[in-house]
């Protein structure tokens, strides 16, 4: 398989992505020195070709008032069937797929560098060793409670430090490759 | 209140400072690039001059074969009475004291910098605005269960980042201070 897997994501310095109804305020409420700073996501995303989320972040994604991702291909991996308007018809396929089939269509398809999403998707990646990389970015901020980065993660899972870096707000983002990655 | 009060802790990069059981493998197997680096442990060390643990911490840096503390002045916070062998009598002290009244008694006695030690014990200060730095270290390993580095915080609490710095074998070291430390 030739598809790199990534994830790009924040979390609270407790380890939470959301409070536990979704909200992402602690996030967007954090003071940003720079308003063009993007803290790399725009670089990120412009190497990756597809995104998988699941269910819970693809209606949450839904829920704001744009869908933020153009046209970039998205594929939902979900057992529901979720609501596709017309509009997202052309980008947005939903699929009832573990990670390695999905990973095997994507790579079959020719696509290249897909961006994994969601606590519970990565969380399912990484378990199956089908992660390539994480770039976390921790936000300096305790929240108690929410819904988890890492979720029932079942054995140890080394990871490969690759670099850091801080920015004046307080973020601290790093990038890990995952030693056990079958992708 | 003049002490100043500190965390130092290593954490795996899910959030846990220890096995279930209390086991460290996972961190003592990590690979040293240098044999004689220790973290920026020694110089924290040196600016410490009394330890506060809960016993749970007690009972587990008891179990090692040495005490590493040497003539350290510890505090062990405990509703219960854990035994405290002859030789170490000299330094470790027993109390059933909230983190407000140990820090004013440690306060009256004249100390001025503690090491705040153990998850439970770290969040109750936290969560009591006791709190002034944290300096934690992320492993990068994720271990998927064990006992938490934050534990019931019961509110949002916004942290400073002063300074990150990586090390050769991955480990991640991250400086705070906490806005909302009364101490």
């Amino acid at each position: 398989m030739t598809l790199k897997t990534s994830v790009f994501i924040a979390a609270s310095l407790d380890g939470f992505i959301a409070r536990e109804n979704g909200d992402l305020d602690w996030l967007t409420g954090q003071p940003s020195g720079d308003p063009d700073e993007d803290y790399g996501y725009s670089s990120f995303i412009d190497t990756v070709d597809v995104l998988v989320m699941g269910r819970h972040t693809y209606e949450k994604v839904r829920s704001f008032d744009i869908w933020p991702y153009q046209d970039l291909h998205v594929v939902v991996l979900s057992t529901q069937k979720p609501e596709v308007p017309d509009e997202l018809k052309k980008n947005v396929e939903v699929r009832n797929l573990s990670p390695r089939d999905v990973v095997k269509k994507l790579s079959d398809e020719g696509f290249q560098h897909a961006y994994i999403d969601g606590g519970r998707t990565l969380s399912q990646f990484l378990n199956a060793g089908l992660l390539d990389e994480l770039i976390i970015t921790r936000i300096p901020v305790l929240i108690g409670n929410g819904i988890p980065l890492f979720e029932k993660i079942d054995q140890d899972i080394h990871l490969v430090h690759e670099e850091s870096a801080s920015f004046d707000n307080g973020f601290v983002q790093s990038r890990y490759r995952i030693k056990s990655a079958a992708g």
